[in-house]
């Protein structure tokens, strides 16, 4: 661990475990009281920004939707059993239903009913923001057991009014107005890895870059409804998005998967670099995923008309493991340890770009006399085991970043800026007057 | 099969097949009348243009040689056989003999006859344009049978006299004069692969693209003889030359191999990144192989000169099948299915190039909203089954053609090329104005 | 062997390993007389010149340390033997120790003391240029001998005085005043690989050359002490540098490991480039590494501020086989034939840089007629055999040098460097006007 971490994160994962299950029974949605108890509990240890955007207002192609809340759901059966009943669990009603109070067959009421694809004992989450529907969501198992013959009663009191999509910033001021923007998605309801475990990472992150405060970079964490919350922030700060230097879209970080890295629209972008680079020195089992514009909120960062340099890091990634989008995504297949390791991930990147400048040899011609002043071994005859401080002095050009001379030295970045640090010291380097030139990409 | 394909193409082999058995007799040559009767049997479906460069013209750092005719050849043995009689077949004389009347013995006559190099029961194709000799081609086993003691009688009534070189091109204009150049060589005798093969796949071509004219692209189908045709043809054409944007030299397209394609000297021109795409994208095996200045007309047409973007397109190429300049390359080693196999990859590439534009989005700013267009499902919450959208939409940014963007994407062109109309009904994307940009070559 | 080889090198294996014999009990260091007698030995049959820097120089960030000397050297022992004694093998004796003549017991003697660290039967071979220091070496089997009680007398009769740091360079005048340089280090001792066989080649290589003068560059070999010999030969050179086009350094070549190249920092250099074509058409077994700043004295031409095309040519290299910096590195370890080898390889790659020259094809359109110019098979039909001649007309198209057109055909550069010159025979290329374009790098 680096300057960042260490102590800081210690216990990380238990108190990250102890947030989700706070969190795990709100009712969260694209809109709606929800995500507002979310980013309030969050608010609880960080200053939270909370904005709201109005129902109606358009946001580039879209239009913020009405807002929905429900207070009770349930359908009761010929045979006298409630089930699909909201208060049991929130997956069990189709995202942004319409109300209904209706008696039905169970041929009309089954064109409503969402079962999983697979897996019969698991309740699948459905939504339907923008169509005029409601339904439910129940397990097959369950759907067996219910009487073909008689009527049903499906009771949905939910209302759709306007009202305003609601996202919550922490910002950060570094000592450049330069930004790392790391965002999350906070419109699913009761599914841990998918996307407590973000919410939860990011909400711990904030903690402990605050305590160091000022770093290099501003930090902006944004929790936001999935989609139209990123929207409605580039939306709102459109004109300030030349400040955004790296960003990272954080997501399903809960389970035991491997480390999942999908790289930015631009694919070398500093950040893609600098997640890689550290991925790989880490030693840990991991995957680097080519970017698509498939997947979560990186595709409206990544679109071409802003193609920022946003990566996605996760674990197994939305949509590849079994429990996806299911009620067996729960607080068990979650663990702290796997949240804490995400942690210390995501330190390690941020220490890279904090620290990723370019050195300029002050002694180029040739190499230094290291040894007079204590850099190296005296007695000669054997191996050398300077290798950082001479890649350094060799590749700081005025060309090369850390991060560049890390990737063609193979040395983890970590040796590649202690080293230049060293030199430092010893004016045998110096940081590039003038502004720093930005990584490859 | 895309636009230009289709019932089009059904029954196509067979009627290849039967033209190659037509022309199969006709003794081709580099000159002469068997050029003429092959380009004017195609002729009576497609309106051909023939091309006549009197003998003596200079082409370049060549000149038109004197045109050859031969009324008959054979050889007497003493024991009273006719052998290597140009009646029974066409490759038992040396291509472009001088004319003989002579009494030798076996071994005077050994000097004048070719038999394979491996294989003892066939006749090889053997040439010699370019000196002054006659000759017989025979299989060794016939050979072997020739007594040692006695006279023989060698024959050729040939002569070459001051004529002309002969070449015939198909012209169909298209919405522009830019054009694809699809050429093939007519000089062979009867060889069937090589090369009666891509001689009757640019004729069927050529009627399925004249159904289908005005194209976006010029098509010229040039039947030359090889190495002098082409040079003849871009002597003639010199001046226009920069309106070529693709260019394939078609053969040996009617045996059972694998589909190879041979880049340009530019490696990725248009033309070569369409063909492999299309290969790819068939899940048919096939070979790509680098550029060589060795092989057939390719070597004029990317001559460091005219560097012109012309790739080829064959089964098995020429000199890598035993058959290859020898009798066994018969009808029976070509087959109706290869042959339309051929022609549908062929249509398959045009259609790629045809379709290959720079789309804009019009959106770029996030992604548009496909639900409310009817583009996307309206019950979240499951996989993605837009990719080809999202991937237009996403790399449309008047950068990338639709061919960059099934490359980068590794979706079939034909999907991308879809999703991209379906795109533009909805006005989510333009063609970009002015002239379209080439691809990356 | 090309124009350079042939009969010039037989027997020069056994010449090389002569030399080395003859070199190896003189005591070399980083200054002072054993290199002065060694350069004398070189200059018996070259003209080499010598190049004193006196101690106090300054060198860039280095000074030229004060001149060291020794008489003798030894350690008498308790039981009356006389250990590690210079006169035995000047490995024993650290280098640069100050002079000493102590009573000690074994305890105080012992921190004086070096052994192996994995190899109990050799004696290791240390320095201490920068410290003020003295010390012996020795095997640990010895050490194991000495009793612990009793006092020991060390002896060291050697003197640190100002006088000067000795290289030697001989210069070969070229056509141009464009360089190849060549160099190799000359401060150790009695060790045969490392680097005795680097400076027998050079010296074989000097007197190969000089009978071939004048190539087209002009070649500097140059004999000096690692590290600070090269940095005083820059400083000397400093406004010159200009003229360096290709550089090696060459060390550890008598061994039996495979033949090793390390890229210069560029990477691909013209020199990168031959040496690479050389050792991948040679069949033999080779390793090609990347740029590294450790090893030898390529860090100090390939420091940033010089960033001179150096790589470093060797068999084992320095510090990878178990021999290295020992005892056990003797003329039993080296061989004639390893030396003659990498005799062999050096003039390949110097007479393909020599030849790498960009031609351009005077007939570039099409395909000129080889076979009136007696270039290409009269009888056509069979397979081509002319593949050099056609890969040079096709590529000699004023970009690419001998050198691309070898890479990218894959066929030897030898293959192409004759196609070229009998293309040039038939005025078929010309060599292009003004100076040459240096290789892509």
């Amino acid at each position: 661990m680096g300057d960042l971490g260490g102590s800081t994160t210690a216990g990380s994962g238990r108190r990250m475990h102890d947030l989700m299950r706070e969190l795990f029974p709100l009712n969260r949605s694209l809109t709606g009281d929800g995500v507002r108890a979310t980013l309030a509990t969050i608010g609880r240890t960080l200053p939270l920004s909370i904005v709201e955007t109005p129902t109606g207002t358009p946001v580039f192609d879209w239009v913020v939707p009405r807002e929905w809340a429900v207070r009770e759901a349930w359908i009761d059966t010929p045979d006298g059993r409630r089930v699909a009943d909201l208060s049991s669990s929130n997956l069990h009603l189709l995202g942004y239903s319409v109300p209904v109070d209706a008696t039905l067959t169970l041929a009309e009421l089954r064109e409503h009913l969402f079962v999983h694809e697979t897996d019969p004992d698991v309740v699948p989450y459905r939504t339907a923001y923008w169509a005029e529907r409601w339904g439910f969501c129940i397990s097959r198992r369950e759907l067996d057991t219910l009487p073909s013959d008689g009527l049903y009663r499906a009771h949905i009191d939910a209302s759709l009014h306007d009202g305003s999509l609601t996202y919550g910033e922490l910002v950060l001021p570094g000592e450049t107005e330069e930004e790392f923007l790391l965002t999350t998605y906070v419109c699913h309801p009761s599914l841990a890895n998918d996307n407590l475990s973000g919410i939860v990472l990011l909400a711990r992150l904030g903690e402990v870059l605050r305590e160091r405060s000022p770093l290099r970079y501003t930090y902006r964490l944004l929790w936001s409804p999935g989609t139209l919350g990123p929207l409605c922030w580039l939306h709102n700060n459109v004109d300030h998005l030349g400040r955004v230097r790296h960003g990272l879209v954080v997501s399903c970080v809960g389970d035991a998967g491997a480390f999942t890295y999908k790289r930015s629209r631009r694919s070398e972008a500093e950040i893609d670099r600098a997640v890689v680079n550290v991925l790989r020195a880490s030693g840990a089992d991991h995957v680097i995923r080519d970017w698509a514009p498939l997947g979560g909120d990186e595709r409206q960062f990544c679109s071409p008309g802003f193609n920022l340099p946003f990566g996605a890091f996760s674990r197994s990634p939305a949509d590849t493991f079994p429990e996806y989008h299911s009620s067996a995504d729960d607080l068990d297949f979650v663990g702290p340890e796997a949240l804490e390791e995400c942690l210390e991930m995501l330190i390690e990147v941020i220490e890279t770009v904090e620290a990723n400048r370019i050195y300029r040899n002050a002694s180029p011609y040739g190499e230094p006399q290291l040894g007079r002043r204590g850099l190296y071994r005296s007695v000669g005859g054997g191996s050398s085991s300077e290798a950082a401080l001479l890649w350094v002095l060799n590749l700081a050009d005025g060309e090369n970043t850390l991060l560049d001379i890390s990737d063609r030295s193979g040395l983890p970045f970590s040796e590649i800026r202690d080293a230049a640090h060293r030199l430092l010291g010893h004016d045998l380097v110096s940081t590039r007057a003038g502004a720093d030139r930005p990584s490859r990409a």
